[in-house]
């Protein structure tokens, strides 16, 4: 089944393997009108790029992006984008050995279910190159979305089991954690060392806010903003829960604490609180919208695992190769961009909610 | 935007409102040759349906089904299965005062403010009531998933802050709270009634499981199999987060911890644990399939709230009407429902990921 | 596969057998704010429904439509619309000789193919009744669409051989063929009269003139608003041909005889003529919008036929029951219902395709 | 809006424009294990390739086909493959000056007044070279229909008003009009220098045969097959109109000489004739599958032409350029493709639409 397609109105699809010849992205839909080129992409791309500090993979790769259509005399032109990354560091002989095994945690055993054979080179799709093309339409989605005034802040607000005591969103691109909190990511710098020492991996929390968000984005039931959220979130590799405003802890309260109360400010409806997080029967309700996604430890580790063969023995295996010892950063500016992807198709689709919008674009009535 | 259409192959569009003349769904999809009867998807609504206990609104509605096509001879035929379930305990006027506030933790200002107006009887399209098209439709799926040998089993976890100590399958029927655990659904009856004599309300958590699932279900990328069940949870009006297999406490462990080792079984391939939660890479992996989904407290409590008018007034009041206290119980069903109909759609959709399973259909090849 | 499903913003999804306890359909996506009551409906399938004349089926259908749900106090509020027809004049009896052979020119051996058996009752979900859903929902459509100054009309441009010489628009519902030339109309009904005596049926051709429809809806490549409407309007049951402006005929010209030049009229861009039909690349261009579709004679003869068994015998049939000699006529209002869905979605979805649309809707620009 | 996808389980989306830096196509949901090469994609591209006489644009292509994922080890691995070729002969000076005029029968005017602006180079977006993405994705679908002994044959039935008298399908192929009639070709050629010394162009129409296909494909109402090959044909550019089986004819016929009668050779169902083209309600019913489609003339031509600027002035116009004086037998391929895409879709979804088909996939039941 087509797998790689994300959006209605906005909508891309990404293509591509760890070890082939590149990444890529069309993303299908954007409005005419917008300037873009290719330093807009190239700067997020850049945050997600390996290599960035010690804690990352050592695989070098520019990631440079090519926009290949879609983009004329420095605007959208409405036509699809095609956008693509060559793969300029593929070591495939560091793989060749995991062709005939299934490293534990990865997708290596099930796609050989599904499809009978797989590229195992880097883990093929499944690797998280796979975000690249993410990254490269959520660049235009954050683009868009400043033209409204919309922001989107992702940072870790916990990695191993250390968590951000302060907040400085300044810092959050200063340290190689995307943590807001310095000594909480001088506290996460030594405890990664010493489970890298250890061949070790470890996981962690990410939280995303996005302020400015208008009203009446989402859908009543299935299309609901935070069920599109949940989707897109979950639908990154190493991620294993989401959860929204007060999340899991909200199941632990009462009603009377739960509820936000209704005010005005000059006028205007505000809450008081926002255990909601920003959205209220699936539909953004003004306040700042605040999801937090978990990620498991990276699954390749140099550890020695138990496992088995593609052609049914049972091994102990140390999976080589250059690895993230922590991806938790690198995800972070997955989860700006598939927020982005979501939050932009939810807008476009809203402008047809009210008779009074349609009568504003066609009969240009106030 | 069309929100109420949920799946690819096997598609359901729900329609309806709480004081509205009924509630309905179509399920488009269904493959031809399954038996079907009334009584198959009344056993499910009958589950879900209120005043099952005194910790559920008293609000008296028998929920009967009607099937109105689709179904001939006693088996489907392969055309659009048309269900609907009358509203029969309309009592508007206990919602007349609705009219002009916005309920705390309620759609109502959202709903305004998307579409210049609502149904506000009841919560109109937002009610809970809206969910029954959902189990009707689930129990179509759940009946077909049988005919494969896969079981969805849903329960709650933890109640206001009690959790299950022990795990009895055939207790959860047993109980009002449909907890596995009758020492645990007896403190919850003596919290909640505590609870409802302060005139609050309290939220909890839903553990399903899955069993009997085949390898290769999910898609890579954007229809990984839990992305699609993050969303169809999340869609449920009051849940607040979603996580699998270890999910948020993953994000806590090493890499050599949550890694689960596969090994032989009698020559098939097992996990030994099943931190992952039954999914790699967004595709089924063989073993149970478990998540966890947060339920937040109703929001409709007869406590004092602050909150505003439509017409822009800050007011004080405090909701009447019939309101469970408590809807994790009702939301289990709920929670199955939407399960089965993600798990079905991913099974059909997983017919085409091969050539040699196309030849099994056309071609009559082994 | 769910096949009972139409369009992306504005969408449909009908259900129902002709010998089911009715037909139905969920109008989900339209917007908030217009104003609708069940007459609306009605009259559009009072000019549909049987029994009209003594040259359609003797079956005698109310046709009385119920709104279920999605309108509250006299306005659609932007949630789902569920519409329901009740069957009254089911004489399953006429049709249980038809349970065990194949209906030339019928749907009963592809729907025995496809699904293993089939409901046979008056064609099941193949019947003409089915078209019920459409037009209800497409009665939404065209009210919708006249907000903005869009009127659709169809009518037979030629029935059995004899092709309308004159056009009064006001003729057009005045006789029972919906022809806007009375006297090519007189024709026909002698030329039916005697096919009727020999126990035949015939066919025609159906013309639609949308006008006052704004340039830009439809969309380059996929999406042209030629090529859905093709779909829309070949999905009709009897349909065999769609053309667009001079269709086939085009295809017998030059280039210099089939362009259409631009001029000025009072500052704005018109075509000399409309060889185009009202669309360039797909997408509108401003003139009348005119297509034409080419109707089989009805399947359904009294003349004796050969065909075979189920169980694969070879046999002479002749068909009972009660059928229309001819279907043009109520063909033509379902061809009107299906081009307003296709327009009204086109409409909506082209409402992003600027960023300054956009803006009129988030930021108040002008 | 994101007109660019087609399908629903084998979905393709094109990208590109005429002279920007090439153009490609994302194939999502191909089935794994299916042999490809680049070899197998370019046969088919080198059919549609400019410059194959002196009756085509004399732009000089190769359209070389660069496969960038989705083949591993010369097997499709049912991820998406992404297919590029490059622009190599863009003379954007040919086309500055059409940067402020509408060229009568474009899509200039339209995708101006859509979007605000264009990318007028060579038509950008909407020019033929669009459809290289169609087919080259179209070859992947030929070959997996071949797999199931499914073959599609089209070619120019007639041009200007030149029909073909005789068919002879090995001589398709060896004329420069895709005739599968020599004589009539070479009345074409002679009819063909007469326009283009005119400085004119000609239409003509092509018809599509499809033998080996299964019964069962394509779904009831909005679905049918024949539906969605009336908008797959109607998508390309230059066609006007699509007709099956009698089409048009058809309209003109009684039930009697139009339902096609059912016998039985060697006890399975064959129609004696086949007037309904292969489907029945939608669904192909087992004969060969048979279309037609008008194509207008090339609208490029180099006559005076009156039109007007982008800024509002009347003017006349030369087009320059290096143009098609007829684009039938490159359409042809086209048409190809275009089926190829929509009878494997159908083929994948058919899948799923029986119960005892989807016992064969998991319980390998017979």
């Amino acid at each position: 089944m087509a797998g790689s397609t994300l959006g209605t109105i906005f909508r891309i699809t990404t293509w591509g393997e760890s070890h082939g010849k590149g990444i890529g992205v069309v993303v299908d839909g954007c409005p005419a009108g917008l300037s873009l080129c290719e330093e807009d992409i190239q700067q997020m791309l850049d945050r997600r790029r390996p290599g960035q500090s010690k804690f990352t993979t050592q695989r070098s790769e520019n990631d440079t992006v090519h926009i290949l259509s879609g983009v004329f005399e420095g605007k959208t032109t409405g036509t699809p984008i095609s956008m693509e990354i060559q793969n300029e560091s593929q070591r495939s002989q560091d793989y060749s050995d995991i062709a005939n095994y299934y490293r534990p945690g990865h997708a290596d055993y099930t796609f050989d279910q599904k499809y009978g054979f797989r590229d195992y080179r880097g883990g093929g799709r499944s690797s998280g190159r796979e975000t690249i093309g993410r990254v490269a339409a959520g660049a235009i989605a954050k683009k868009l979305l400043k033209e409204f005034g919309i922001e989107i802040t992702a940072y870790s607000k916990e990695i191993g089991r250390i968590p951000i005591e302060t907040f400085d969103k300044e810092e959050i691109e200063r340290n190689p954690f995307r943590m807001p909190d310095a000594k909480a990511a001088q506290k996460v710098a030594n405890y990664l060392k010493e489970r890298m020492h250890e061949c070790d991996s470890v996981g962690g929390m990410i939280e995303c806010i996005t302020s400015g968000l208008p009203t009446s984005l989402g859908d009543p039931v299935f299309e609901k903003l935070d069920a599109n959220l949940a989707k897109a979130i979950l639908s990154i590799g190493a991620i294993k829960g989401f959860e929204i405003g007060d999340g899991f802890a909200a199941a632990k309260t009462c009603g009377s604490e739960n509820n936000d109360a209704f005010r005005l400010n000059n006028g205007k409806a505000v809450k008081m609180t926002n255990h909601s997080g920003g959205v209220l029967g699936g539909i953004s309700d003004g306040s700042d919208l605040i999801f937090r996604a978990a990620v498991k430890p990276t699954p390749s580790i140099a550890r020695t695992q138990q496992t088995i063969t593609k052609d049914g023995k049972e091994i102990e295996v140390s999976v080589k190769g250059r690895h993230d010892p922590i991806i938790v950063p690198r995800a972070v500016v997955v989860v700006e961009a598939m927020t982005a992807l979501v939050l932009i198709d939810a807008l476009l689709l809203n402008m047809s909610s009210r008779l009074d919008y349609i009568k504003k674009i066609y009969l240009n009535a106030e």
